[in-house]
């Protein structure tokens, strides 16, 4: 069974090819910008420059047929279940990362830096909770 | 523009309608269960008991034409922009949980209670990371 996803905007990175992309979203790498579709725009109402998010967006260049890799990060070589990695290449390449707001202005929201290429197309945008500490 | 995401299976739960879903996934409510596709079952591998894992999954009755909410948790019944909730009405309503494993028997996993009816179809996983402090 499948479902459809709609693309609601897209990420602004500096990076032009996956092989420059850095392993995750990371504060020393400056910052990304989430431009947000117009006809979506009003559902980042009440977001606020400091909120931590989490991002939800589509690794749309990602081998969808792979179940084992060898993640970037291996030492050992050793292939590895993707779902026990958080590599790009997987059933469905749903690609998450919780990143600090800088700016806002209008539909174009200044974020830490993501780890996609330019113009990967955005999914979703949720308030991050700790989930680990209640 | 769109995409098409594949079901790799389903998440048993207690819960038969949306209205008896708790708000999010919660220690105290008990234990859920995620069974993987035999297809996919694999992709499981190196998955550990005590892991914690982020679970991506479906709303399949979630309201997609929905930019404006008023959350559960509301004290003044304000409608908010839905990429500032957590609420299942979104655009691409992708849930995402993080819970822990508590036992692995083949492609089925218990894990900490989640917060979605009864076969609820499953996404993604990934091993938990914490972001917001490196």
């Amino acid at each position: 069974m499948t479902a459809e996803l709609v693309f609601v905007g897209h990420i602004k990175t500096a990076y032009l090819t996956t092989a420059q992309c850095p392993g995750q979203a990371r504060p020393e790498n400056g910052t990304s910008r989430i431009v947000v579709d117009d006809e979506y725009a009003s559902a980042l109402d009440d977001l606020n420059v400091g909120d931590h998010i989490q991002v939800l967006y589509w690794f749309d260049q990602a081998d969808r047929s792979v179940l084992k890799t060898v993640p970037k990060w291996s030492e050992n070589n050793k292939e590895r279940g993707v779902f026990s990695t958080r590599s790009p290449a997987r059933p469905n390449p749903i690609a998450l990362s919780t990143v600090e707001i800088f700016s806002i202005d209008e539909n174009v929201m200044t974020v830490t830096a993501m780890d996609c290429i330019d113009g990967t197309p955005l999914l979703d945008i949720k308030p991050y909770i700790n989930q680990l500490k209640r």
